[in-house]
């Protein structure tokens, strides 16, 4: 099926096969679809391995169970993944991983989920090459807009495919000429980005703002971590956005990008990007797993 | 493939075909399916008669021109329409119809929506049979479960395919042994039902919430001109839900079961069904236009 | 002016010296006048003995620590109000006594609240009789009107001169025929009432509103305490008003009636009043310190 | 009383009387002093000329309406006042005069604000010297400093004498080495600061924040109608704070200090003071009346 005279043709994972994306359908009736009743995960591989797999895959878990999405087990994701990398001519360089799960179709009309009947989830998972900003871009930092148009969906904590929020926060931080979009919780206190955590330095003290509306980053506490192995404490504080006026270092976190230093809030300049710092960070994120 | 001897078989309308349900594929690639960056109506057809096909048709082109997925128009939707039901066999009786719209599958990975750019939006039309609840039901009415756990979506106004915590609300309603769930605002202030408009009566004041975080319900509205046509002001109020205790009345609308009155809120008794003020009414919405 | 022949004449302390009240003067330049800048405890005397007077005092100074008031030391107030309370004719029966700090004429003019400079707060105690609700009230119970217009002010945790949004909260409840008003967060929770707190039982469990914006209720805690050492645990929850229409049991307390339980909240009736469990409370309260 | 050998003592006017401040008492029992149950205003005189009085008197009156407090008409107040400076040595340069109402001593203990019965509303003008910023301040201009714990309390429209959060604020500021706080409402939405209103320019266009959670500002009034009458549109804009750091321009107003630029928000500088045109509008709201 997968033809080596065809190299770029996209190769996907779906519920239990390896399929080129032109025959891989969805039911129009998936709930994923019709309702965006499903979650996902967004991985990064390096050459072949995937960065923090186990804790991406307990989030999504933990969601599952949470949301009651009840899916057969995965075969086991390290090898099916390669294989699919391996498929896609991916296993060299540097790939971005999705998985996604959706209650799938269930069998009546209407809203109720079916909680207690049968489920027929759909599980898919995805690999496309990945380009990482150059490293012009991680040196000079990214431009952040504060997205003021609507807060932080009530099911921030989940990474569910209702996703057109960050989508319209993203699109407005391009429209206005910056990167990304800061979004902040109903009361006006920072959450995250649009696609990615906040790490702050405010005087000597590394924080991140600890609020309900907001995924609990993977990349986040694993540089949390690494930070505090260096004995640098990072403390979780509930931040309204005047806190990032005075914050010395912004930095946003994501599986993809792993470190991104920010030079402005908006019209507000950044006074230290701790570029170097942010590239130390990021080489340990990759390797010292 | 499409038998004849099989006359239930469930066919849709994707992109301008019309195709039975186990052809009709979604690619896993769809920014509906990825994101949920989509748009949807329900509409109820009455033996063949689509209700408020124009106000649905005008509710889903402002929200694509808000949320920019520039589709190809849609064939006139009620010849469409029409011959969908009568593939299904549904030209007599009631209905429920589904138009979905998503931005589809812009070319290149990541958030951005390609605003500037090609897109190739998906659309597709859905057609099954309707139950509606029974005059029984209609007369008992429904309990509604007052949903605290999360609040109304940044993007409550547009009925997007992100619908998630409608669907949690809904279950938790369930879960509560009550019919329906009020949503808040985030401020808890009350907004609509997880499928539903509110109306409601306190005194001789009939009215319905004044608020940002909600869908402008179509049932709602025509059913707003009808009483003011019969002389009955409709205010529109801001209200927290203790407004709720203290009214006489509570009605909740949708284009499906039209007009379904309130005994509970809570633990809490509704004082006056109106019953046949509703039941007058759900006439009124099918047979009046 | 002053004759020996009117024992019944008030009698208030007032920085250091025992004063008839209309000897009793505060500068119209003392900012607990010009901005309510100062604190009082109210607290329940029963035959010359001050309930909870450590508590009161703890909190008094406590709040004076956070708002940088730096009075002189009360005298032992334990004397001072006893003799308060003799020259009042106060010593048998119930008393309401109140203590009141401000930070007094600050010298300039002006908002700056002369944190480092000197200060001369004005230090005030008052003794009134007090007529508990009647033995037919406590059994009968209190209605609560959940107020609606406006939301707890945001310094709530203290007990401040600024009592205005408490005030007129009261008044609106008198003003809708009930006894009490409920008071919201800005987020639609509850937090207390415009002069106690609450203490609710939902199924069997005991529960107490946990709201940064309320007051450290001291009648609350010490009830909460006797419980528990009945083996009876009580919890703290976040809740919307939607809770309350889910208790069993609301009861509010303060200092001066200790114990009030709730007949019905707005329209909504209350199961259980547990007035008996209540006055066996509010024995406690007086007898078991 | 008033000895011409002592010009410097203080007179104010209270309840009817002209006194010196050391005869000037307020009962520990007016319910100002005790909730802070009354309003206030202040006012800039210049050379015996109050500004704004007109405006000043009608706020008052309204909020009293508002907040039921019936106090005898005020003397004529231009005569009144004339008088009150000439005896405090005022009639020449600047001076500062403050009005106060509250709703006195009401006969019974507890809290009802006794809104059918009779009040004895206690009435209270002072006036003091008044030192305008200098020149070189009003060139600098102010550092503003957001203030993120706390909201603007729920009877912001009301300039009543619940004003420690305001003096909070304003502490907090000093404390930061600012000049002024900056309120925000329980969402995160700007408001006012601590004692003044705002006016801004972002781009071309000159605003003002639309927030229910505010005092309704005379000299911000006033100053919108002088700039329309000069051709240049002042919109209303509901804006979070992160408007304020796309802004060019902000303003701070009030009675006293009329206009002040802010030269930072925070860390983050403000691009145009615009000093020209504030000192241009503070000589027409002085002289143009």
């Amino acid at each position: 099926m997968n033809s080596p005279a065809q190299p770029s043709r996209q190769m996907l994972w779906l519920n239990g096969c390896f399929l080129p994306l032109e025959k891989a359908a969805v039911s129009p009736l998936d709930r994923g679809f019709l309702y965006g009743d499903g979650l996902f995960e967004t991985m990064r591989a390096e050459n072949g391995r995937i960065l923090f797999l186990k804790e991406h895959t307990e989030r999504l878990q933990s969601s599952m169970r949470e949301l009651r999405i009840k899916a057969d087990p995965f075969p086991p994701l390290d090898v099916t993944i390669g294989k699919l990398l391996h498929l896609n001519s991916l296993s060299q360089g540097i790939a971005t991983v999705k998985i996604i799960v959706t209650r799938g179709d269930c069998s009546g009309p209407g809203l109720p989920m079916n909680i207690s009947g049968p489920q027929r989830p759909t599980r898919c998972i995805t690999a496309q090459k990945y380009s990482p900003p150059s490293p012009f871009t991680y040196e000079k930092g990214w431009k952040l807009h504060v997205f003021g148009e609507g807060y932080a969906p009530p099911l921030a904590m989940h990474k569910s495919l209702n996703y057109l929020y960050h989508l319209t926060a993203r699109q407005s931080a391009l429209d206005a000429g910056a990167d990304e979009a800061l979004l902040l919780d109903p009361y006006g206190n920072v959450t995250e980005t649009s696609a990615g955590s906040l790490l702050l330095r405010t005087e000597d003290t590394w924080w991140t703002p600890a609020n309900p509306h907001q995924l609990p980053g993977i990349t986040l506490h694993r540089a949390i971590r690494f930070m505090e192995n260096l004995g640098r404490k990072v403390e979780y504080k509930t931040a309204g956005i005047e806190k990032l006026t005075e914050a010395k270092t912004i930095w946003i976190l994501n599986s993809l990008m792993l470190v991104m230093p920010v030079y402005a809030l908006g019209n507000c300049p950044v006074e230290d990007l701790a570029a170097n710092d942010a590239s130390h960070l990021r080489n340990a994120l990759i390797h010292l797993e």
